[in-house]
């Protein structure tokens, strides 16, 4: 499995993903995930991907090479016009990718090929965007009712997503909030593991903000993922009494 | 969907589950899948399901006719000699109904038919005993490092119940806990609804303890619902500050 979390606030985006891999749970290596690129002053893109490592992987090299070899007919993630044209362009990559290993045969989403992903970032001239890209190549947009994107093992850490998220949170404050979903995920599914990794940016920097390998012994993930237990006992029996 | 859990505490069992089925997003229902039998001062038994409906409800039924007409070949859960026994019988009943509905076809766990079942209780010269029961017949016990069962949806709501969940705690407190667990788990995901239907077994009773239809109404459950959120923000912000 894989869990990446997409967050948008009012300052920027955040992106958090962890790295384990696995083809059983016999078999788990570390990958990394989170992909990026950018032009400083005129685009910041970051790409998280759950799904087939080979298909994902695949992807990456495609968008790559492109960049080295722009050409009008495909543009590249370092020439397209738009954030939107960029979207296009991944999910146009990964559902040839997807094709061409499946041979044509059964829809997309439906093989064991597949991929999701998170993308982000800012081209000049519109504003920071957020879009999870499917398999079929389509995708959709993070609005402000919904204002963040999970791919892999959604579940476990959604609950404290959808109740602690505010737009006008800090940068830090959204990173303790996706450590907490992470450390919920990561207790939880052992197809999920550290090392994690961050990236931030910052609406309008047209650069790529800090970014972090946040390993397992990270102090800052061991005090959250401490305090957080302790925490949620605290909420817990600060609830009003059931009576029976 | 559906979501129910089956608690293991010192003082005796806690069972609690929700009543919604599906068949696709545009037709739910609401049906009870908490069962009790019991024969005061000798024995009292809770099922709650999960899976197919029509298996699930052939399989109670299967059991109440069986109640109504035992003998030594098959017993019925009001005359077998133990909780292990009973859950024996519960597992062939519910094997035989599967594989009449496939005709002998795919394994039991992989057809649209299978069922999960939680079932506890008590029959007088054993101590309390909780059990999952599989599709396939076979069973497990809860034991004290998994001192719980969920069935259904149970990603949602799990995170709580690992951490909060203490083997010492008093009735209400359980109850508590799993209201917060159920309500993580319906703001999330649609095909888990109330009415949830609660029943508490206090331990060498042998006698089925409290129930209660938790309406979505509810006065308690609202007040839990309401204030976790709050709780669970407080307890997000005190924790220690990430530095970037």
């Amino acid at each position: 499995m894989t869990y990446c979390v997409g967050l948008q606030l009012n300052r920027g985006l955040v992106f958090l993903s962890d790295t384990r891999t696995n083809a059983g749970v016999d078999n788990i290596s570390t990958y990394r995930k989170l992909h990026t690129w950018e032009v400083p002053g005129e685009r910041a893109m970051v790409l998280m991907t759950a799904g087939n490592l080979a298909t994902t992987q695949a992807v990456v090299s495609l968008l790559d090479e492109r960049n080295l070899a722009p050409n009008d007919r495909s543009p590249s993630l370092l020439t397209a016009p738009s954030m939107f044209q960029a979207a296009r362009l991944i999910g146009q990559t990964l559902r040839e990718v997807i094709l061409e290993q499946t041979h044509g045969g059964p829809q997309a989403a439906s093989t064991t090929f597949n991929a999701t992903m998170i993308f982000g970032g800012q081209v000049a001239g519109s504003p920071p965007r957020l879009y999870m890209i499917y398999p079929e190549g389509n995708f959709v947009e993070a609005q402000i009712d919904t204002p963040f994107f999970q791919i892999g093992e959604t579940k476990y850490g959604r609950p404290i997503l959808v109740r602690a998220y505010d737009p006008e949170m800090p940068f830090e404050q959204a990173v303790k909030l996706l450590m907490v979903s992470f450390d919920s995920t990561i207790r939880a599914n052992l197809s999920v593991g550290a090392p994690l990794d961050l990236q931030i940016y910052e609406g309008d920097s047209l650069m790529l903000g800090k970014s972090r390998r946040i390993e397992e012994t990270d102090s800052d993930f061991a005090a959250i993922s401490d305090g957080w237990s302790d925490a949620l006992r605290t909420a817990f029996h600060s609830l009003p009494d059931v009576t029976l």
